[in-house]
C-alpha cells in the first residue's frame, strides 16, 4: 500500500511575513496568545497570509470492537449502532455543536456490528461487523487494516473544505486506544487506561488486566501498521488513513480526544510531518489523553473536561480556529488605524 | 445611592430538574464536563430548563488614568482614544470576534481624555477627561464614582438580551486594577502587578513601587466604594455598576480578563450573590489574574494566554455558552433516541 506523503510546513520567509502581519495588528505583541500561534500555523499550512477556513467538515467514524466480550465497557455493544442512528436523526451532541458552528457532518460506518438500512447521510465503508477480540486474536487482518486505511484516504478525497475534524463512536474503543497508546509510546498500560464511558475503579482494573494480557500474547508485534491491525479498530485505522491524506492535501486536521489521538499516534509514526497539520481541539478527561498530548508536544485549545468523543471537541473548537483566521484577515494595523505603537 | 440587589440563584427543585435533564441526554453522565455545569448555572439563572442565549451584547468601557503620569504603561495615553476610534471603525480584535460570533458591540466613553466627535456607535457617558493620578490624590471624587456606577446601571437597563459581556480599554488600567486587587483581597502588591500591555521587568518593578507608595499614601481607605474611588477608573466603576444591575435583572455576566475581574471584585464585595451570575470567559496571561480567579473560586472556560482586554475573551467564549444552552435544549434523550443506558 502506498501511503500519502505529508510535506513539512516550514517556510522561513512566509513565517516571517506572517509574524510581521500578526505583530502589526492593533494589539500589544503576543496579546492574542494561542490564537497567534494558531494563525501562524494556519498560514504555513495554507501557504498564505490570507488565511481562510472554508467548508469545515467533521467525519464521525463508527465501528465495533470484539474486545467488548471481555467486559471492558460500561455500555452494551448495541449502543454503537444506536448512537449511529442518533447521529443520523440529529439528536447527539455532535449534531448540536456541528449545526451551531456551521460544520458539515458525515457519519461513516467503518465496521459496526449491525445491518443498517441504506439512507442519505450514512456513508457505508463497513470493513466487517466489528473487529475480533484482541484478547484472543489480532483485531483485524492486514488486508482489513489496509482496506480501512484506503477507505479513509478516499473519503478525504471527496471533501471540498480545508479543515477536517475527526470524531468516533465505538463501544470498547478506549480499550483499543489504550493498547495502541501503550504499544506506540511505551507508557505503562496502567497510565493508558481510564474510565471510558464510565467504569468504576474495579472495571478500570479489569480493563487494564485485559490489555496487559493481550499485550503479552501479541508480544512480537512492533511495526505501527501491525500494532494497528492487532489492537486497533476499523474506525481508528480509517481515521489514520484519512489523517495521512488530509495532511498530504494540506488540510487542517482537527484532533478530538483519546481515541482520535490514538489514530494520530499511528499516523504520526508512519509520517511524523503530519503533526504540522494538527490542531488539538481539547484535552479530554479520559485518563491517558493528557500524557498522549504531552508525548506529541501538543497544546490543546480547550480544557473543558470533555470525555464524550464523537468529534465534539473539534466542533467546539472550530470557532477558535475561525477567530485565528479572522483576526489575521480582518484586524486593522497600527498604520491603517493610526494607533501609536509601543514606546512612540 | 441605592445599589441594585442580586438574588442568589439557588433552587433545589429546579437544580434537580436540570440535572435530570442533563443526565438523560444521550451521552455518558458528566461527559460534557464544564459545559454541563454551565448548562446548570444558565438554567438556574434563567429559572427554566428551556435555556436560551438571546441577543448577547458586549459593552466596551473606555477611560483614561491619571496614574500614567508615573510612567506605568508601555503605550502613550493617546492609544486609549485611538483604540476607541479603531473600535468605531470596526478594526480591533473585539470587532472581529463580536462580528464572528453574532454579538452586539457597544463602545462606551466612560472617561477618555479626548474630545470625540459625536457619532452613531459611541455611547457618551464621559464622567471626566480621565481620573486624577492616584499616586498623588484619589483617582475620583465620591460624586464621580457614584456617577460612573449610575451610568453603568442605566446602560444595562437599555439592553434587550440575557447575556452581557464586559470589555475595557484604558492605558494605565492594569495599574488601577492591580491596586484594587491588592486592597480588596490582601494579596501582596508584588503578586498583583504584571506586564500590562508589555512592560519589561524594570517597568514592572517601577509599577509595583508606584502602587505600593500610593497604597501607603491612602492607607485609611477601607470600604469597597472608597477603594474604587481612590484607585479605580471610570470604566471600572461603570462596569461594577453595570454588573450589579445585570445580576439584578438575572442576566448572565460574561467576565473578561484582569481589569474586568477587578471591577467584579468591587461589585462582589458590595453584593456577593452577583457571583452566581458570572461566567468566567478566560484566564488572562496578565500576572495576577489567575490568583484573582482563585480568590473568586472561578473556573474560566478558556486558557489561551490572552492578555488583550477589550472583552475579547468574552466574545471568544460566547460560542461555548451557546453550546451549553443548545445541548440542553436540542439533544435527544436516551428514551427519545432509544439508546441503551449504562448497565442495560
Amino acid at each position: 500500500m502506498r501511503l500519502p506523503l505529508a510535506a513539512p510546513i516550514h517556510d522561513l520567509a512566509l513565517a516571517e511575513q506572517l509574524s510581521r502581519a500578526i505583530n502589526n495588528k492593533t494589539k500589544p505583541i503576543g496579546s492574542l496568545g494561542a490564537l497567534e500561534s494558531l494563525a501562524l500555523q494556519l498560514g504555513l499550512i495554507q501557504k498564505t497570509v490570507d488565511v481562510r477556513i472554508s467548508c469545515p467538515a467533521i467525519l464521525v467514524f463508527a465501528a465495533d470492537h470484539g474486545v467488548v466480550a471481555e467486559g471492558v465497557s460500561a455500555y452494551p455493544q448495541s449502543v454503537t449502532w444506536q448512537m449511529v442512528e442518533n447521529f443520523l436523526a440529529g439528536g447527539a451532541a455532535i449534531n448540536v455543536f456541528a449545526r451551531q458552528n456551521g460544520c458539515a457532518l458525515h457519519i461513516v460506518d467503518a465496521g459496526v456490528n449491525h445491518e443498517f438500512s441504506a439512507r442519505d447521510g450514512l456513508v457505508d465503508r463497513k470493513v466487517a461487523f466489528g473487529t475480533e477480540n484482541f484478547a484472543k486474536a489480532p483485531a483485524m487482518t492486514a488486508v482489513q487494516c489496509e482496506a480501512a486505511i484506503s477507505h479513509g484516504i478516499a473519503l478525504v478525497d471527496g471533501l471540498d473544505g480545508n479543515v477536517i475534524g475527526f470524531g468516533e463512536m465505538g463501544i470498547g474503543n478506549t480499550t483499543a486506544a489504550a493498547a495502541l497508546m501503550h504499544k506506540l509510546t511505551g507508557i505503562p498500560v496502567a497510565d493508558c487506561v481510564g474510565a471510558g464511558t464510565g467504569l468504576a475503579a474495579e472495571g478500570i482494573a479489569h480493563k487494564r488486566s485485559v490489555i496487559e494480557a493481550a499485550v503479552a500474547r501479541h508480544d512480537g508485534v512492533r511495526e505501527p501498521l501491525d500494532i494497528l491491525a492487532t489492537f486497533g479498530g476499523f474506525e481508528i485505522a480509517m481515521m489514520a488513513g484519512a489523517m495521512l491524506r488530509a495532511a498530504e492535501r494540506r488540510m487542517v486536521i482537527l484532533v478530538d480526544g483519546f481515541i482520535v489521538t490514538s489514530a494520530l499516534l499511528v499516523a504520526a509514526r508512519l509520517q511524523p510531518s503530519i503533526l504540522d497539520y494538527c490542531v488539538f481541539s481539547h484535552c479530554s478527561n479520559e485518563r491517558g489523553h493528557q500524557r498522549m498530548l504531552a508525548q506529541l508536544d501538543a497544546r490543546p485549545l480547550l480544557n473543558l473536561d470533555l470525555r464524550l468523543g464523537e468529534g465534539t471537541g473539534c466542533a467546539l473548537a472550530l470557532p477558535l480556529l475561525a477567530s485565528a483566521a479572522n483576526f489575521l484577515r480582518e484586524m486593522a494595523t497600527f498604520d491603517s488605524a493610526q494607533v501609536s505603537q509601543q514606546g512612540e
